[in-house]
């Protein structure tokens, strides 16, 4: 089993990360406001096939234009490098 | 603003709707699982295109392979024959 | 059956309709190019929804990062306004 | 540079793998109808996060329910392992 990373870690880690908080100090969260459910969907799928490739999964909830992503590591029981690593590529989606 | 069901009326709605929930009459619910990740997402889309056709929007979590669908009627403050019709259009989506 | 617009109709539709082309003066076509697959996917999803709600769905290419649309009207047997609104709106998707 | 199969790899290949066809002996081929154009991008969508996982991808065709499918190495010239690969891990999504 993996070691999760401590606050401190984390809150390091956020500093890099646009967007993101960890306001439980075990996941990584995120919520985006996009203009309609359209939009809202079309990212959803981009998270789904970045998230594949790496073998790692956010939570997501999707009401209508809006989408939280919850990250975290459940056999460390925290966050690790792998959602940092994850939530860097949700991020690079967003570029215009 | 429409009016919403009542808790006989829903409950008379859920004999005909397979699988679906109303634990607080104010919205359906149901869940559902899938092998994994990828055939969860290929549900969602299909979901999300049903649901533009309406207009009418379930909210949907994600979490791996399990995908939890609540509908209600925002404007109305509960369920409506909305719900009822875009419950029915999932559940035709699940047809094998 | 629908009558299908004019080489001359098509012409001025298509000075209001930025990236589209009717080479054949039967159909609407645009290539667009993404910045992968990824991208190039979510596209696809988006196009899909807006086309679900018309009841109008173009024919659709993906070579990893491209995606051809081709636009007609089956039973009309070439160019018609449908084919003009479904275009602007796959345009509205790509508004940054 | 990699060496594609020869033609009668291909065959032989071919005879474990359900729908699919290489008429050219350079490209694996299969087509296949849904029941409507939902259905058909549900699928998409899969066979979509399947490719990013083995980061080789099929050119996609789609024409309202009906999805053609092409696999081919490029950097080979020809049909390759991952061809067969891919393949058969689309056929795993048609899986009921």
């Amino acid at each position: 089993m993996r070691t999760p990373m401590t606050a401190v870690e984390i809150a390091e880690g956020l500093e890099k990360l646009k967007g993101w908080k960890a306001d439980d100090d075990r996941s990584l969260t995120r919520e985006l406001k996009f203009a309609d459910h359209n939009e809202a969907i079309g990212f959803v799928v981009r998270v789904a096939m970045a998230a594949e490739v790496l073998d790692h999964h956010p939570d997501l909830r999707i009401v209508y234009n809006r989408v939280e992503l919850v990250l975290s590591t459940h056999d460390a029981g925290g966050v690790t490098a792998k959602d940092f690593d994850l939530a860097q590529r949700i991020n690079g989606l967003l570029r215009p």
